[in-house]
């Protein structure tokens, strides 16, 4: 089964696609979807939906899980993040993709065993449990990876 | 000149379709795309987008006017319609309309004088601008009405 994980923003987007092998998760990918501030808005939002789109159609994944934003201190900031959230939620849905929802809590108490780790704590287990030379980076595409992770260990406790 | 003005909202999205006459504005269509609480939000975002984006192959409009939320005191609601907000942006970048924004209180002063008129008196002004035998009903399809007779009016003051 594929996961792909996605962490949205509406500068950055981070994302990781894992395989459930027959022992551990193996890495296909991760990244970041980077759109410029010089852009405008619509078109960044375009720009993060081709681009998701491209992953969808790429992997083919069996779930897509996601961050879940409960409250934010900063409104416009929360708006931002949730247009963005809205244009991959429509492309999983446009790929008929079911979608996972996880609170930044969750992932982490999921991927290193406290809701308080840093996210420098939560590039490291990635490191360690993908067995990767480095750790990924930018932190957001650790984030989509971890989001991926968290959903694949969920299954597995159901 | 065409102008579509969409209201957004998860359950409900407001719109209205104008065009520039000689002498007023005449009206093309408007309505609203209702989204049933039952489905999940990735089914509501993507009927959501569906219609939108038919009505711009439909209207061709030269511009798409969208009410600009600044600030919520429900947070989870204020990422609910940012989530709306998303695709109907998406859908613009993706038929490459501009797209205006104007705040509430900017679309009620542009149409009824006041920026404090409430609903049942934009309703009423837009069928009094449209020479319309009833109101337009419900009031986020008059809020669709009255954001493009806004944007129409900006551009006249320009």
């Amino acid at each position: 089964m594929i996961v792909i994980g996605i962490d949205p923003g509406i500068a950055r987007t981070g994302y990781g696609v894992l395989s459930t092998g027959t022992r551990s998760p193996t890495l296909l990918t991760y990244g970041c979807i980077e759109t410029g501030s010089e852009c405008i808005r619509e078109e960044r939002l375009l720009e993060i939906h081709t681009r998701i789109s491209g992953l969808l159609d790429e992997y083919n994944p069996a779930w897509v899980a996601v961050e879940r934003l409960f409250f934010s201190r900063n409104t416009t900031s929360a708006m931002q993040v949730s247009e963005a959230r809205g244009v991959l939620l429509l492309a999983a849905a446009q790929h008929k993709i079911p979608v996972a929802e996880y609170t930044p809590n969750q992932v982490k108490q999921a991927v290193t065993g406290s809701g308080r780790a840093d996210k420098h704590q939560v590039q490291e287990m990635m490191r360690r449990l993908l067995r990767l030379e480095e750790i990924p980076r930018p932190d957001d595409a650790a984030d989509g990876l971890a989001l991926a992770l968290c959903h694949i260990n969920m299954g597995q406790l159901r």
